[in-house]
């Protein structure tokens, strides 16, 4: 997706040979009619999988959440990382480790939200070892729904996560792919298609 | 605003005289389209106030704060709770007292992201006790910056948040105002001008 690939490059911040910040566009200060062109990107590449839920993770899937579930005329619903006060026990959870932060936590879904026969599109920001992705699976998969695809802005193909969702035998589709961030640049990973 | 209003009656539980949940459409599962229009009620109220950024506050005011943006073609930035791991130092901070969750969290800001001169829209879901509004204009006012108004979606007017707000010299914008919700129903303001 070239505009997302552009922004990468002009705002995107190489702090290491594993962090992309993408704060200013995508992560904490956010642009809206980027967030807009994802949402559309997403809805197209799944536009004939007859999505009935969106489900993303707070707070970074949020906004390419948001516009996803717009495209495709679905509600969007977003797994906590901490329990709110007004969710009742009636929770769907599953625990996510991350591996930058070094910490698990357990995510949660209420029941209400995701039924059997949900055909269930998860959203997120980034794909590194697909702790999220796995964990956000696994809340759909314990409600009997289906996941119909991972959708993810932007993949750190050089970390196992893709490999590990295709392995579970997920659809994964990424609007970025990044071969490596050595020498504090981002390459792109060459796609044929495109 | 009428939408929201009725998505208060249809969806809407109230779980005691303070706490109304709207899990079901705003802050758990997130309708898309009153998403939408929410932004577009903010844009038109603050059409003519030259608002260079949105700011929110993770995670239920980055739908409403994303769509408003996008409205006001500007950049929306949502505060975080918890410090991320790419944040730098380079931080505005201010203190938020929740009551409902008898904790005090460090709200925290990138300084790259607010700058002397703009003129911002504070957005959040809920306004209660003013606490969380009150520290994102103070995040706002330490970068030399204007809060132009704030935004709210859902007031408790039985509760001191707009008094305090107000008080303080803030523009307030709710699109639903609750005058109580006793007997374990919503009670919305008589409001004049609609």
């Amino acid at each position: 997706m070239e505009e997302l690939k552009q922004a990468i490059l002009n705002k995107g911040v190489v702090l290491s040979d594993g962090v992309l910040k993408v704060d200013a566009f995508l992560n904490h200060q956010i642009d809206p009619v980027l967030a807009l062109q994802i949402g559309k990107e997403f809805g197209s590449r799944f536009i004939n999988s007859r999505i009935t839920k969106v489900l993303t993770i707070e707070s970074s899937g949020i906004a390419p959440g948001l516009t996803t579930a717009l495209e495709l005329k679905t509600p969007l619903i977003f797994a906590r990382k901490r329990k709110s006060l007004t969710l009742s026990s009636n929770l769907l959870t599953a625990k996510v480790h991350s591996f930058t932060k070094n910490e698990t936590n357990e995510i949660t879904v209420s029941k209400d939200f995701i039924n059997e026969g949900d055909n269930v599109l998860i959203i997120d920001d980034f794909l590194a070892n697909g702790e999220a992705a796995l964990g956000l699976a696994s809340l759909v998969e314990q409600a009997n729904a289906t996941v119909a695809g991972i959708g993810i802005v932007i993949e750190k193909s050089f970390q196992p996560g893709r490999n590990k969702l295709e392995e579970a035998g997920y659809v994964v589709e990424s609007l970025a792919r990044l071969s490596s961030l050595v020498d504090k640049k981002v390459h792109f990973l060459e796609e044929i298609s495109e």
